[in-house]
């Protein structure tokens, strides 16, 4: 039957710990159930002398990837390099170029280049695979693009950032601040000694915008993804919404919203009971929701050598399977839906406002007044002691309203320098 | 690219739930993100008649769906008469030597025949799938064949039988007895008029076998597979497991131990924080485990016509993709490990025993004695008043022990008549 038996001869580009995690995967190819054989022809990255804990001298090296795209003896490019332009994009578009097939963990190229890159694959009949970019191991991309692509689909949302995810629950179980734990999470290697990426929110918009293109059949467009990231959170406002019996996670999401699909990721609050209420640490999930199904939700590791590697072992199979389809489901000049940074202020929702009260009279009184006078009515409210700190930590559950509501009472609050802190406003998910 | 525009014929076997469902969702496919087109040639079914919400005096209409297996004018069979022999079997073997790809929804002659009925799609190039036959529409299947082929499986685990799952979670909510509840599940659908495959727990061991012969490239024989089902639990079982802070879910599992793989359903404790705790009414889960990737868990709904119709369609998207692959994963000859029953006297472990003491005096001490004699020891023990029942309800929590220790005091015991009823004896799972 179909590719059994075949040898794919890989070169492999970027051996940081996901290249490392699949040499070592491949060298147990006999335990898995791959359809074919894989052989390593060439190896590429930026320092040759790297402890891998795996023996590349066995494998051709070369200094610049795009060679591995240009070399007869390999028919698939596995890219591990990283970043949505430079050598990584370089050497997919000359893989594909070539008619090679390519399998990619780069989030950030799909979902900037994703157009473009996927119009190559299909113009040259190549295979262009990235299950590895979205959710580390849990196969959703293969989910939604094959398996349910008898679903239609209404909203796709998720715990898609690991760090992020990894530094709330350690906030909320250790009650540290921010800084401290992510410095913490650093020193464990669950966030990158830079991590702007993935704490701005940057690294989960790239992800949930590639499973929107896949799930609505839209063009991926990154300008029009509304992003808001956790580096402003405080850990009272983590302690005070688990008082309110809120978990505050960072949640991406994609859904239909009038003629358009709407994309975002923020920090927002779900309550205990929520399905990902209860995905901790550095625990990947996504909700899928749709006709005729109803909900799915798939759980995993989103992150780390061997998740990573596994999920690119599985592309690596599909290739054996038959011939390329068009690498975002549909063909891209088929992508008919349109992403639309709809204009938050214009969200009718709960809100939750956490701050720190200038300990002083009256304060908490005009904090009240300038909400009541922006027609934003509080459904619960806490209060705690300033203690010796000179500020009172607030947070308060608002009735629903428009969020430009109470944008235009923070706006006065501030104004007055009631706060001793620039107040944070988060949305509340009422939907189960 | 591949596949994309073509147009496949069908003919569906079987209208029942399922069948109306399908009919309804290929009504839809403008909808849908199907890489080509269905049309509904010809159906079958037992009763032309019944009302199924769908007009079918559009298709053909043929008596015996074997006809449809030999009809020129088809190319995909989609069976979904269910059975493990008769005319289900009869018509998705006709249409494999007929080179006919075969969707099937039809989980007892996956588990019963698979490896005699994949040796005959391999035979003839025939695509044989079966995604809805397991976990309805949580394309489990698929994970485990193609996406997660890179990973070495060391067990799957899950609740596979949403008519169990259902039972269980309402004695727990309402306290009733198993009867009572189950007509109410019949009632409202969620339980055949005849539940027997369900409740057994045979339902479960089907879906169970499959998973375990794909992600362990076994051979599929169900006479292997322990199985055990709910009827005999007690309201009483799960109430006072509940205050042990454990549920009582009927598990289905298969693993590999020594060299072989051990498959089974039971009904097991788990702790409340066990992922499997939380999966409560008519859902299902899965959890596959294994090398390099820790844990995946898939959730969703198990059944009903719209999640299994979805399924369905999910496995006719792949007909567009590519040429049939191995219906198991591996080829069939090359499905190398056995299934194997080990005999769970065997099993170490905590056990909890739930009986009704007899309401006399030296009861509770001839039932502890008979423990202590064949060496088992209690963790935790909850007796209840006997009111004017005449039985005392007791739950017993063993330390780890040899299950055949606790089946040796159990014997004495009913012989010395100390319960009032047939203790039950399940397995506490404690992994976490």
């Amino acid at each position: 039957m179909s590719g059994s038996g075949k040898t794919l001869r890989l070169g492999v580009a970027g051996l940081g710990t996901v290249g490392g995690g699949l040499l070592k995967l491949i060298e147990r190819q006999a335990e898995l159930r791959l359809p074919g054989k894989l052989e390593v022809v060439a190896v590429s990255a930026r320092n040759k002398n790297r402890n891998r804990g795996v023996d590349i001298a066995k494998f051709r090296w070369v200094d610049d990837p795009v060679e591995l795209a240009l070399s007869d003896d390999i028919d698939v490019v596995v890219e591990l390099v990283g970043g949505s332009d430079g050598p990584a994009k370089r050497t997919v578009e000359a893989a594909l170029r070539s008619g090679k097939s390519v399998v990619s963990a780069n989030k950030a190229l799909i979902a900037e280049h994703g157009m473009e890159i996927a119009a190559l694959a299909e113009k040259h009949q190549a295979h262009l695979l990235f299950e590895a970019a979205v959710a580390g191991a849990i196969p959703i991309v293969r989910a939604v693009k094959n398996s349910l692509s008898g679903v239609i689909v209404s909203r796709v949302s998720g715990i898609l950032n690991g760090t992020c995810n990894y530094i709330l629950s350690e906030m909320l179980r250790t009650g540290a601040a921010y800084e401290t734990v992510l410095a913490e999470a650093q020193r464990l290697g669950y966030a990158e000694s830079d991590p702007f990426l993935d704490v701005s929110g940057g690294d989960a918009a790239h992800k949930v915008l590639i499973l929107a293109a896949i799930a609505f059949g839209a063009q991926p467009d990154f300008t029009q993804v509304q992003v808001e990231g956790i580096d402003k959170i405080e850990a009272m406002d983590i302690t005070l919404a688990n008082k309110f019996d809120y978990r505050i996670k960072l949640v991406a999401e994609a859904y239909r919203s009038g003629g358009s699909v709407r994309c975002r990721v923020a920090p927002v609050l779900v309550s205990r009971d929520h399905p990902l209420a209860s995905v901790n640490g550095p625990l990947n999930a996504v909700v899928v929701e749709g006709e005729p199904v109803g909900r799915l939700t798939f759980t995993g590791p989103g992150a780390g050598a061997g998740p990573t590697a596994a999920a690119v072992m599985g592309d690596l199979a599909r290739l054996f399977e038959g011939p390329a389809t068009p690498p975002l489901g549909k063909p891209s000049r088929e992508l008919a839906a349109v992403i639309t940074a709809a204009d938050s202020t214009n969200d009718q929702g709960s809100f939750f406002i956490g701050a720190k009260l200038a300990d002083k009279p009256g304060m908490f009184a005009a904090l009240t007044e300038e909400l009541a006078e922006a027609g934003v009515s509080i459904d619960k409210l806490i209060q705690e002691s300033a203690g010796d700190t000179g500020a009172a930590p607030v947070a308060i559950m608002t009735h629903p309203c428009p969020r430009a509501s109470v944008e235009k009472a923070l706006a006065k609050i501030a104004a007055l320098k009631i706060t001793a802190d620039e107040p944070r406003l988060l949305r509340i998910e009422t939907r189960a």
